[in-house]
């Protein structure tokens, strides 16, 4: 951030009055502009005994397997968020959305929010942004192809609630330890 | 918004190429600014058979009482945000933190993560944004002076689950019904 986006002037990085972390102060019009970790919204879709996987068309991660999931959008509710990903991913429909996994990626500021739920229909195929969508047996995941640690995460904890009979929230952070002084 | 944080011109609101809602685009150097909701984390703090609120000492809502609750910060998770918001408005430590209610309110672009705790001690006092913090059994709730509908629900759940002896994660949104065409 380099100008105040409410009147143009420059910012400088400052500790305002009353606070205790650097943010962007308008030297100008003294605005403070807070920066806000964002929810990626998501979904496990799940058929029979398979789940639903998109094959990334995008960066990053290009080629990789995902869940649908991406950024939530102002204005929605946060299983909204996740059932219009799966449309715009997968050109899936879904039903009975479950909140499953929250996840936090501090060190990129983002919050995972994914949601187990059916598939309406085995009717789905790739958006703009798949290259291909697939469901998968356990035995089938690609567990060395797939896109991002949280939906490695998601997944283990799916196959391992199932195989207990008991599906529970998970929220967990994925903390990067700071090295040792 | 009306100027590029970026680059300092102005931007307009407008629909990009391969995408299906207005955004703020730069005149100059087009970069598109997103807006995304913001998470709100808090906590319900328990201590023994009483609730800890806190009562505002800033808009909005002044005078009114509240669970523990603020902006998420970048670089934490979700939990430590809930933790440090305890600290800041009621000086209390919070032990054993589990994710209990998510409310989505997307005509104001929030999504709450409060928690269920335990208060490591009966040591708390008011922080800066609080004028009174305070134990209260359940009959004592000011149900009539809560600050936000995310709150009391959050409350009414606890209450109700504590009587059938069983938590699960509540996962919700407000929703305002579309008036009738």
């Amino acid at each position: 951030m380099n100008y105040c986006s409410d009147c143009g002037a420059t910012v400088s990085l400052k500790i305002p009055e009353h606070d205790d972390r650097l943010r962007f102060v308008c030297d100008a019009c003294g605005v403070i502009h807070y920066q806000n970790p964002k929810i990626v919204a998501g979904a496990l879709p799940v058929w029979g005994e398979q789940v639903l996987l998109c094959r990334r068309a995008i960066a990053p991660r290009y080629g990789l397997w995902t869940l649908p999931a991406g950024f939530m959008e102002n204005g929605e509710t946060t299983d909204q968020a996740a059932a219009r990903e799966a449309r715009e991913e997968a050109n899936a429909s879904l039903r009975d959305l479950r909140l499953y996994t929250v996840i936090s990626i501090p060190h990129i500021n983002q919050v995972y929010m994914l949601y187990r739920c059916e598939l309406v229909s085995d009717d789905f195929s790739p958006g703009v942004e798949s290259l291909e969508t697939r469901l998968f047996h356990e035995h089938e995941i690609p567990w060395g192809e797939l896109a991002f640690p949280s939906v490695r995460k998601t997944l283990e904890c799916f196959f391992s609630d199932r195989k207990l009979g008991a599906f529970s929230v998970h929220n967990l952070g994925f903390v990067i330890p700071k090295p040792a002084a």
